[in-house]
């Protein structure tokens, strides 16, 4: 019997489908009946904004919303749980959600941890990171980096960062706001560029939207096809 | 407060994934906190083929594995239940699934119903159907043509209806096996022509695989599309 999978999703909304839709595509299924079962929750107005509460501009932290969702999944049966949301896994949020989950049977499996252990087997030493803020703040690439033991992570300028920002966030030309190419794609394609000239090998799309206006390729790293090609592999 | 939507997906499993992304779509939010709370399970092995049960090639009834989701949904807080399968909705299988409903404190919202509501509100007297084998056998969307008062409904010759069947259910290259363009529009194209020849105003796409290889147009009704708007009215 295959194991159920739990989606913490709407971090954010498109987001959590596109991750939902890698995990279909991963799956060697012909007809409906091959696929796994998957309970997907998306409560995004429940989970405050991960770079707002990383950078201090809210108190809330959405690990309380994570929390909500994962309770609900565990509730009806979920076996292995993942949120599609690489600012999430920063210690301030991800701690009290592990918390949590170490009460519950269920098999949490860390996006952040998948993706450097596919960048240490691929055996890259220079890697560029596009990510929020709030993840850039955080550090939490820089410490998945040290504890997996990947090489050298590279970050953009702190205006390049602000650019990578708007291009997620702009509440009419965001990625968020459910325009996914165009202005976005190419703002964020500056950046990329700028981590290229500097040498990196790879370049990490450090936040779940990213891939919804870039795509990806052997280039340009995508979290969620890393964490759904693994949870095929563990629900199987 | 916005009430929560419950997807009974899974029927097909990337069917639930297009129309979960068309309620986003249609929901006017900037951020991820004005989205919609959505609870979507895919539980597609749990649900018999639906046109196969439909043509007695099947004794066992998808209304059990709909209600196996619908249950779970409403345990955990669904206020607003959808299936977004065409074939789903003949009486054979959606009897039983109301009878389960009726109990529930949740409101469901008829695909096929709404479909047919649009159509006459926009006046069209005759309209083609592509489908699989079982919804036309079943005679469900004539049943609420006749219901609902709209004009004619024009169907295809029973060897195109084969040719819209393999489209979506071909193990290779059909859009069940996650091959959603190509061989498979080109073939659905051919039969729209010939329902416009026989002058369709307009042809319902009824089957929710079908708008993956077609899209959608003013010519192309999309049920989906349709009950997602309807979703996100009922529920704000």
């Amino acid at each position: 019997m295959s194991k159920i999978v739990g989606i913490i999703g709407g971090v954010g909304p498109y987001a959590g489908l596109d991750f939902h839709k890698k995990i279909l595509d991963c799956t060697p299924a012909k007809s409906d009946q091959e696929h796994l079962e998957i309970y997907h929750i998306s409560a995004s107005a429940k989970i405050e904004d991960r770079s707002k509460f990383l950078q201090g501009k809210s108190l809330a932290n959405p690990a309380e919303g994570l929390i909500y969702a994962a309770e609900k999944l565990v509730a009806i049966g979920a076996e292995i749980l993942v949120i599609p949301c690489n600012t999430a896994h920063s210690d301030p949020i991800l701690s009290p959600f592990l918390e949590f989950i170490a009460k519950k049977n269920a098999l949490f499996l860390n996006l952040l941890e998948e993706t450097c252990r596919y960048i240490r087997s691929k055996g890259l030493q220079k890697v560029g990171l596009l990510a929020t803020l709030g993840t850039y703040q955080s550090g939490v690439y820089q410490f998945y980096f040290r504890q997996i033991g990947c090489g050298e992570l590279i970050c953009p300028t702190e205006s390049q960062k602000q650019i990578v920002s708007d291009a997620i966030y702009n509440p009419e030309k965001g990625i968020k706001s459910g325009a996914q190419t165009g202005w976005a794609s190419s703002q964020l394609d500056l950046v990329v560029q700028s981590l290229q000239n500097q040498g990196a090998q790879a370049v990490i799309m450090g936040c779940t939207e990213i891939p919804l206006a870039l795509g990806n390729s052997d280039f340009l790293l995508d979290p969620g096809q890393i964490l759904a090609k693994r949870v095929v592999q563990a629900a199987l």
